[in-house]
């Protein structure tokens, strides 16, 4: 057993660690607040080191590169998206449930209400980046806890299982991101058939499409979700 | 009637006109390699002059602004997607037609072809750009030859009507774009929806998702065309 995990770390150690969070957590808050501003193209050490007062050298001790930062912030922000959108579908402090077809478009709404609170943040998470910062697993990790969510969602529908030349490949994925080990390939095409529907019209929104075509993008997912259930059979 | 659409136009001035052009269409074509390599935020007067032996200023006789520059380059590419979309669906040389439910997946293949061959001008469609230059209208009407190829297709295919919501915005819409007046909301839906399918697959494809997921996109793509040929009752 580590000492790490014993828990007998020694306070001054926990100091020091909090003392080294600290500086981390400010970058990193005012690498977003750069990004929210003028995209990703615009965080640069020399930007978010002017914005909380360090140069460029200093904040390297902290993020080695550029790629490092917005590796952080990818981290950062595919963690927040995935923790909201499964707390979306949660039961209710009361201890009510939510009926299954209603969990599914508490889901995806919660998925383009997030999107378009931070379209920045969103752009940036399916935007060309270094090949070395593509999908840090720790992002892809957190991320997943939305799509686990809808999974749960959408396991709870009765779904006809139609055999198709996806599913191996389907179950291979389920099981890669932790997906209940029984969970079907008629489960988990529909799940990422959805996402990928919603972030379609999740994208084509933020860039004004919809608004330019004088169509309700929050009508346009309600359709894509009744249809998603349709299918289902719910 | 003026002079220009008369067909009158003094030699000289249309000798003048293609001096005029064919640096323009240099300049383009250096700035798309740049695009193409790069990205959109790679385009500058500075990198794209040095490409073609202009001084930033003597490219600013052409292109007044990097804006003026990014506008000319999403017009082409629009037209390009457009013209790509629509001639895959078009009647064969020989006078043979193509099976009614077999062009729209003919259409929707292209759609993903042309992107897949040129990334990052697709991505630059429907990326964050200054507003001014978001959606120039030659541009619209240029792509919107492929959507109208795509609205032919489906109205080809026995639509079931169903009242919805999102009708008359739909309606305005197809006017807009100059579809047939007669279009119903049961085909103009449906092609905005595939659309934007296609677009969600194609998106999360060129960002690696699928890749990282182990997934066939060109077979998730296969599985919208069908889902959308069976609502159709094809």
């Amino acid at each position: 057993m580590s000492r790490a995990a014993s828990g007998e770390r020694p306070r001054r150690e926990r100091v020091r660690e909090q003392q080294r969070q600290q500086p981390i957590e400010e970058i990193r808050q005012a690498a977003f607040a750069v990004l929210d501003a003028d995209g990703v193209t615009a965080v640069s050490l020399a930007a978010v080191g002017k914005a909380v007062g360090m140069t460029p050298q200093a904040l390297r001790r902290h993020f080695p590169s550029r790629d490092a930062l917005v590796d952080a912030l990818v981290i950062a922000a595919c963690a927040d998206l995935g923790v909201a959108v499964a707390a979306a579908a949660a039961p209710t402090p009361q201890g009510g449930t939510i009926p299954k077809g209603a969990r599914v478009a508490l889901l995806a709404r919660e998925y383009r209400r997030w999107a378009l609170a931070h379209p920045r943040r969103y752009v940036m998470l399916f935007t060309d980046r270094s090949p070395d910062v593509r999908d840090p697993a720790a992002g892809a990790a957190a991320v997943n806890q939305g799509m686990l969510a809808l999974i749960a969602a959408l396991a709870a529908i009765a779904a006809p299982a139609r055999a198709s030349t996806l599913d191996r490949a389907l179950l291979r994925w389920g099981q890669a991101i932790g997906a209940p080990a029984d969970t079907p390939p008629a489960v988990l095409g529909p799940a990422v058939q959805l996402w990928s529907r919603v972030h379609g019209l999740v994208t084509l929104e933020i860039a004004g499409a919809f608004d330019s075509m004088g169509l309700d993008a929050g009508l346009l997912l309600d359709v894509e979700v009744g249809t998603a259930l349709d299918a289902l059979g719910a």
